[in-house]
C-alpha cells in the first residue's frame, strides 16, 4: 500500500524527510559504528544529542534559561501525579480547569495528593466549550492553576494563556506543542507527550520554571525517585537510561520545524488545513461540528458528525478506502475526528476536504 | 567506520538483521501504509503487536498464564518504586539482599514505602561477590525479599533463585533477562528494563504472578496512577499511550532469541564468550578479575584490572581504535567491563580475547 494519510489523534503521522532521516541513520548513526538503538547514555555521542534536544525544544517555546526542559517517561498520564507532588502539598489547594477527558483526568489525580478543586467546567455539556475562568474566583495562596490548552478529544483549545491573577500556570501541551504559538513565559510548567506533534510514542517533554523546582527532600516523604523534578534537572535529564531513541527523534523534529519556518508558520498551515475542514462544516447542514463556540475550536483536532451513526461510519469506512485512515472519533465522544498535527501535508487536508464534499454530495 | 563490537553495559549491542528489519519496516510497517513510529495504539496492528509481544516474553520465561507480562515506562528505577507500593502496605515487612549499586538503590528506594531490611549484603566488600542468604533469619510475615540477579556494575550473578523459605521473590534481571536459565516460577516478579538483551532503551518488561496483583484501593492512597499494576494489567497493558516502538522491538528480539536456539542455547553461548575472558585472566598475572569468589561470576558482565591505572586506560583506548568500544568500568567500580549480551556475537568475543592476550605481552 502506498504512504496514507494518518488522521490518528496520537501517535500520529511525522514527516516523511524525518523518517527517511531516521531509516537512515538506523545501522551506524552518523558513522560511529553502531545503530542509535545501541547507543548508551553515558557517551559523548549521547550528551551531544540530549543537550542539543533541550536547547532547541527551549528555544521553540521561546523560553529563556530561567526554565529547564527534562524528558521523562510515563506520558502525560505520570505527569498528572507528578505535578502535585512536586508543585505543592498534600494541604495546598491547587486549581484544575475541565475542558476534556484529560483535564477530568489530571484533576481526579491531582486529588490524591493536594486540596485540587475545580475552577471552571465544561463537563455537563459534553466538554462542548470552554468555560472561562472567573478571576475573582482565585485564591492567591493556590499554588497552580492546570489547564489543558489543546483538548484533543473533544476538539477544544485555548486561544490564549489565561490569566491567572498571579497563580503558576501549568499547561498539558501534548496535542497543540508547536503548531501553535503561545506566550510561553506565562506558564509556569509545560508538558507534551511528543507522540502528536513532536515525535514517536515513548517520551515526554517538560520544561519548568527552574524557581518551581523542589529537592526530594521537600516534597511528601512518599514521592518515588523518578517523579522528583529535581533529580532530573540536577542530572541534565539523565537521572537513569532515559529513551535515547525518542530523544533523538525530537531533535530531528524540532529541527524540521525550524526548517519549515517555525512554530509561526505551523500555526499558519494549522489554521489553514483546519480551516479548510470547518468551511465545509460551516457551510453544510449535513455536517455538524462538536463544538459549539467557534472561538474555541481546535485548530488540530477537527471534530463533526454525518446525519446518523451509519453515515459517521460509512465515512469512516469509505474514507480509509480512499488511503485517509484513522478518521474515528474518540470513544468517550463518537463522530469523526481529523487530526491535523505538524507532520499532517497541505495535501492530507485537501484530499480530505474534497472527499467530505464528496461524501456530502452521495449521501444526503 | 565499519560496524564497532559495543561492549557497553545498556544501552548496548542489537543483533544486526534485527535492526535491518527495523529498517525495512521504518517506512511502512508490513505494508499497511505507515510507520511504526506513527502506529496508533488504539488499533489491531498495534494490538497484535502488544499481544504477541507478552506472550513470547511469558514463553522465554518458560511462564504459564498464572502469570501477567506488563510493558511499562520508566526503567528499573520505577520498578524500584512500583514493587514495594504495590507489593506491600508502609508497615509491612521487606527484604533487600545488597549485592551491588543497583540493589542498595532498590532498597533505599524501598524504605521509603515499607519497612525494608538488609538480608545479605556484600556491600562492606565492594560486592566483590554474593552473599549467601541465612534461611534463618527470614521472618515468615515479609511480603517480599528482593534480589538483584545480575549485578552489572561488579559483575556477579546468582546461579540460581536462592530458597526464600516461602516468601515471594523478586528478581531484577535487566542484565541477564534471556541470557541464562533459570527456574522463573520460584519468582513472584521478575522486571528488566530491555536495553540490555532485549532491545533499545524505553521500556520494562514486568512478568508478575496474577494473585500478587492488588486493586489501587488496596494500595496506600498515594500511589500514583501509573505505579498501580493492576491499572495496566486490567488493560492488557495498554493503560495510556505505550512506547509502540519499543514494543515491537521486544517482539523482534524474542523471535530472533527463538531462532537463535532459545534461552538455553543463548546461556551456552555466554558462557562460552564469557569463559574466554575469564580462561585469560585465571591464567594471567597481568590480568586480575574483580569478583573474588569463581562461583559468583556473572556469564554477562566480565570485570577486570590491570596492574595499574594508566594501564587500564590504555587498554580501553587501543581497544577502542581497534573497533571494541564502550570497555570503561562503572565509575563506581573503575577498571575494565566487557558486557557480553545477547547480541555479542562470538567473533566480538574472541576479537576481544585475542586483544587482552596481546594487550598483555605487549605491556607486561
Amino acid at each position: 500500500m502506498n504512504r496514507v494519510f494518518n488522521f490518528s489523534a496520537g501517535p500520529s503521522q511525522m514527516p516523511l524527510e524525518v523518517l527517511k532521516e531516521i531509516q537512515n541513520d538506523l545501522l551506524n548513526y552518523k558513522g560511529i559504528g553502531y545503530s542509535i538503538l545501541e547507543m548508551n547514555h553515558r557517551t559523548d555521542a549521547y550528551y551531544s544529542i540530549n543537550d542539543e534536544s533541550r536547547k532547541l525544544v527551549l528555544r521553540l517555546f521561546n523560553l529563556d534559561d530561567t526554565y529547564d526542559v527534562l524528558f521523562l517517561p510515563g506520558g502525560g498520564t505520570s505527569q498528572f501525579s507528578m505535578i502535585p507532588m512536586n508543585l505543592a502539598n498534600k494541604d495546598d489547594l491547587c486549581y484544575y480547569t475541565i475542558s476534556g477527558h484529560f483535564s477530568n483526568k489530571a484533576y481526579e489525580e491531582g486529588r490524591k495528593f493536594t486540596k485540587a478543586e475545580v475552577l471552571a467546567s465544561s463537563k455537563e455539556s459534553s466538554y462542548n466549550h470552554i468555560e472561562k475562568i472567573d478571576i475573582n474566583k482565585i485564591d492567591k495562596k493556590a499554588k497552580y492553576i492546570h489547564i489543558t490548552v489543546n483538548n484533543t478529544v473533544p476538539g477544544t483549545c485555548y486561544k490564549e494563556a489565561p490569566d491567572t491573577n498571579g497563580i503558576t500556570l501549568v499547561g498539558d501541551v501534548s496535542s497543540i506543542i508547536f503548531a501553535k504559538e503561545y506566550d510561553y513565559k506565562k506558564f509556569g510548567l509545560l508538558y507534551a507527550g511528543v507522540q502528536k506533534n513532536l515525535g514517536a510514542a515513548g517520551v515526554t517533554v517538560v520544561a519548568i520554571k527552574k524557581q518551581l523546582i523542589r529537592e526530594e527532600a521537600q516534597l511528601e516523604p512518599y514521592t518515588p525517585s523518578m517523579y522528583v523534578y529535581a533529580n532530573h534537572s540536577k542530572t541534565n535529564s539523565i537521572y537513569n537510561t532515559p529513551p535515547v531513541f525518542s530523544i533523538y527523534i525530537i531533535g530531528l523534529m524540532c529541527k524540521w520545524i525550524e526548517n519549515c519556518g517555525g512554530v509561526m508558520q505551523l500555526e499558519k498551515n494549522a489554521l489553514k488545513k483546519s480551516g479548510m475542514l470547518y468551511d465545509i462544516i460551516d457551510n453544510s447542514k449535513f455536517y455538524k461540528g462538536i463544538v459549539i463556540d467557534k472561538e474555541d475550536r481546535s485548530p488540530v483536532n477537527v471534530t463533526f458528525i454525518t446525519p446518523n451513526e451509519d453515515l459517521n461510519k460509512k465515512f469512516i469506512e469509505e474514507a480509509k478506502e480512499e488511503g485517509m485512515i484513522n478518521l474515528k472519533g474518540h470513544k468517550a465522544m463518537g463522530g469523526i475526528r481529523a487530526s491535523l498535527y505538524n507532520a499532517m501535508p497541505m495535501e492530507g487536508a485537501m484530499k480530505l476536504a474534497a472527499f467530505m464534499e464528496k461524501f456530502e454530495k452521495n449521501n444526503k
